[in-house]
């Protein structure tokens, strides 16, 4: 294998996580390692950094620092959504983003997002081929939908699933302690893949789980979802916890938070989401009569870093110091997958696949563990989910509030 | 001092917090050491309990579980929202709960809550002390609100600040991570005390705070928020991230959250809150032309008991067990109370004050820690609660998730 010396360069994209911190770090601490790496960039908002050359030089990082990305959440370098044209209908970012690569010697590319970034990771990969530019490209897989394709997990899905699982069983505590009855609706993300909103069903092993919960792999209707309420309404003297997909749709393929507002789209297209947790509730207050209570995991549920996963955290770490090892072994255009060993007790390897193949495809939840005639999750997911959650970070406190890695960030020259 | 035996009771009211069970660990396993207390019993939904003769046999729960309702947030035993009716008006309420005394020898009554539960409190103590029924009455203070009188804080507090400042943290991160501008609206709990929205101004000395605090105790501007807002906007890239009150009030009086919906009230006769953030930030969106996005910490910030402050869980459990040791020494009629000691490290004292002037006085943030033109928090307020967040509860778990307490709750026969 031939070795190649150059710059390494590192972005993230999309929506943030608690742990995309910890594939930075991985990548940094693996790259700072190595003799055949020249320099470590972090492009700052991802693909729009590269495009304005804003990058940070990460050798000048206090190793410490960066092993807190590892408990920081959300992207520290910056995130964005961009979506890079077709290169049939505009070479301008191409052209652009080979001159920088020109520029900075950058010889190694690792992205960090989900599907829409594995896209562009793909589309940057096939460009540079196409122009003979010798770069190895890796994308690091994150997202807490759960949702890409050829990986058992994504990195940022077990944190966020934990979190949610925690969070209902504690809501439920909270939510049955009046005998007056209360209906809550609680919202959980997720646009196209219900794994996040599954794993609500998590508390139910706990005894505090929902009663109903809705995917949106299942067309959603509202009248079904009223018939449901008042059945456990009547079963459970009008206390009844739900938890719903921010992305669910009837069966026109009409969000259900669009009865309420006109949607806005961000720059893929994707219906910006939220608010169907609000519409359901004044949908069950109107028709039943009974108190409602709607409640929006929003932000919290995917940066709630302090209940994180270490499972999460640690596989997020070696996800990207493992893309790092495979590109310095000549490895390029994959993105590194988790597979799940079959054994006994948990465990994964780390393997590759063509970023092809990753590109734009959705695995949502096989419609099999969707059971209660569309309103519960079978065993089989508790068992590919539980494992995921396991292990209680060792969060970095100080003055009894979490101590975030503080990056110097010092920017570097344009050349 | 005479001694006086016979059977406690216990009972929870009002709001949930992640620690009153906590307390009523306290009161339990205090009361089952002693050779006077002939019987422990629990209310089944505090006050309604009593009326209904609805108890639990605290004798019969193991004490490992016991002790686990130290994690186990919200009301294990149930809450109530039930207003007593002055006695010169309706005399029906406080004989039955005299007859039910009577009945089942009850001589030591604790109840856990805030304002409105040690009205209910004082009211029953005063009644039996007019009707010569020898009972020794304890208030056990709790509400997230920190609204009480006389005492230094309450138990329940500090965890939910705690919750507030690191999700703020948190959420901080997360908000930050575009480049493309975003005004976050979060909103805080408390109908008239600021205290648990100031807590979000502790997340700015890690740096990841609101630019802009709105508490209740001072009137609220429409067109001071929008101008505030417009400056931070232009100042930060339309990157603003604020922390407002559920219950700030215009200089008329009126809840901002009233301006969009009609507002139902509690049995206590209190606005039923919530929406602030939705109405804010519609008018944020419509006037500034930016992204907006709201967020209510909902039932998360009084639930959250996995980041509970541990300083909160010890004190809310000396609570309990304090209320019990004074009513065995002969005390009656008081609310256990916490005095802040001038010590250089943070101690407290337990102390006892008149249920009299307890009940219905509440405890609002000194204006003169409201700084910035109304939108800051001063140091003053971090040297007070800083101390009260700290410590890391030794959460249980079991299979990765929340191992809450499971009482066996068996109902004691009605007499």
């Amino acid at each position: 294998m031939k070795q190649l010396k150059g710059a390494v360069l590192f972005g993230q994209s999309g929506g943030p996580t608690s742990v995309i911190n910890a594939s930075a770090a991985g990548v940094f601490v693996e790259a700072l390692k190595s003799d055949l790496v020249t320099e470590v960039y972090g492009a700052e908002h991802g693909i729009r950094g590269i495009l304005e050359e804003n990058f940070f030089d990460m050798r000048k990082e206090d190793l410490s620092e960066l092993l807190l990305l590892k408990n920081t959440p959300s992207s520290e370098l910056g995130s964005v959504r961009y979506k890079l044209k077709a290169l049939e209908k505009d070479e301008t970012d191409y052209k652009r983003i080979l001159e920088v690569f020109e520029k900075y010697n950058i010889r190694y590319f690792f992205y960090n997002g989900g599907n829409d970034s594995m896209d562009t990771c793909n589309k940057i990969s096939k460009y540079l081929q196409s122009k003979n530019y010798e770069c190895r490209v890796m994308g690091v897989p994150k997202t807490i939908d759960n949702d890409l394709f050829g990986t058992d997990h994504c990195p940022g899905f077990a944190s966020a699933a934990k979190y949610v699982a925690t969070t209902m069983m504690e809501i439920y505590k909270d939510c049955h302690v009046y005998d007056t009855g209360l209906v809550t609706v609680v919202e959980v993300m997720g646009r196209n893949a219900g794994w996040l909103t599954a794993s609500a069903s998590l508390a139910n092993l706990k005894g505090c789980g929902p009663d109903l919960i809705y995917l949106p792999e299942l067309a959603f209707d509202v009248e079904k979802f009223v018939q449901d309420v008042t059945k456990v309404a009547k079963e459970k003297k009008n206390n009844v916890l739900v938890a719903i997909s921010e992305g669910i749709k009837d069966k026109e393929g009409r969000y259900i938070s669009e009865y309420a507002n006109d949607l806005k789209r961000d720059s893929f297209g994707h219906a910006q989401l939220g608010g169907v947790a609000s519409v359901l509730s004044g949908i069950i207050s109107e028709r039943l009569g009974v108190k409602v209570r709607p409640i929006e995991f929003s932000l919290m549920q995917r940066c709630g870093a302090h209940v994180a996963s270490k499972t999460d955290v640690e596989e997020a770490f070696n996800a990207g110091s493992m893309a790092v090892k495979y590109a310095l072994e000549g490895n390029t255009d994959k993105m590194v997958v988790f597979t799940r060993q079959n054994t006994k007790d948990y465990k994964i390897s780390y393997d590759m696949l063509d970023l092809d193949k990753v590109a734009n495809t959705e695995k949502t939840v096989p419609l099999e563990w969707i059971t209660n005639n569309g309103t519960g999750i079978s065993q089989e997911f508790a068992d590919y989910a539980l494992p995921l959650i396991q292990g209680v970070v060792d969060f970095p406190l100080e003055d009894g509030l979490p101590r975030f890695a503080r990056l110097k960030k010092v920017r570097v020259e344009k050349k």
